[in-house]
């Protein structure tokens, strides 16, 4: 229970993603609760050996540790930001400290699946990353342009920051979404 | 991708709880994301034949017919909107609405497993339902009162209500749960 209402912080955490009708920014718990349905939903989009039930535990816990550490904008710092050494340094603090919070056995699970998704080799975890990167851009065609406009996003920054690793997880959902694309960047 | 950008509206539909912190109302698809973690970490108080990947299943589908209906306060209206016939049929409409944005078969396995979540029949029902229950408990503990404060709830009223239906999928929960409202009940 202290690890269900640490939990709850995850609602606090903001995105630099807004919601499909630009009135506020989205936060962190329920973009990840939208992420579970995205593979709900996608599910006929994953390739041989997912298992969805696997992919949506694993984003209802992929951003637990933004508790501690933000979220960290794809786009922010020209790209550079999202994945570096110092913010992969923090966020494994923060997840033994939250996952830490747990019961031994139920801590480890939460947090090898973390540590799957995270490290994208899996196909579970291929699966929930190009879930993961494909619903903001879901969310900027809603709305306009979104955090594209935000960081004057270039159609290539887009394809190969964001692209690349929504195509690796499912091809043919990013052909469909980059189609749709288009109207933005005109190209 | 109709239904997921409709579903993104259940992100401003708001509940009478708030978050842990008091700062603002919980929305329904953060609870849903909340829940969804709940069962996880709690699959061990589940009874004999649950299937928790089901059950998380349930729980994100489980509001989304409140993008039409709003969120009904089980305290609200000295306990009797919740359920009534009016709020039933308002609730099917949006389903067919909701879930008819989808591909037929998916639309149809969504909806079963809302039908069964709102029957509160089979094994994995009840014990999403207790869950359901529990969590605004939770978030009123952490808060000093909540709902119970908005609607002058009695501990009675909190039993006959809640712990009823808490207690039906997570007896053992339930003791430790009520334990604990003691100390704003006084009783």
């Amino acid at each position: 229970m202290a690890f269900l209402d640490e939990a709850d912080r995850l609602k606090s955490v903001l995105r630099a993603t807004t919601l499909c009708d630009g009135s506020r920014p989205e936060n962190s718990g329920e973009h990840s609760w939208h992420l579970a349905l995205y593979a709900m939903v996608l599910a006929d989009q994953a390739g041989p050996g997912v298992s969805i039930d696997r992919v949506v535990r694993m984003l209802i816990l992929h951003d637990l540790v933004e508790i501690d550490v933000g979220d960290v904008p794809i786009h922010s710092a020209n790209g550079q930001a999202h994945g570096s050494a110092e913010v992969v340094a923090k966020e494994r603090a923060a997840a033994d400290r939250i996952f830490g919070l747990l019961p031994g056995d139920l801590g480890a699970e939460f947090r090898a699946l973390w540590e799957e998704f995270e490290a994208a080799e899996t196909p579970d975890a291929v699966f929930a990353k190009s879930l993961d990167r494909v619903q903001p851009v879901m969310q900027n065609l809603a709305c306009g342009g979104g955090t594209w406009r935000t960081y004057g996003v270039t159609a290539e920054q887009l394809e190969s920051r964001v692209g690349v690793k929504v195509a690796r997880g499912t091809p043919g959902l990013w052909d469909w979404v980059r189609e749709r694309t288009r109207s933005y960047f005109g190209s």
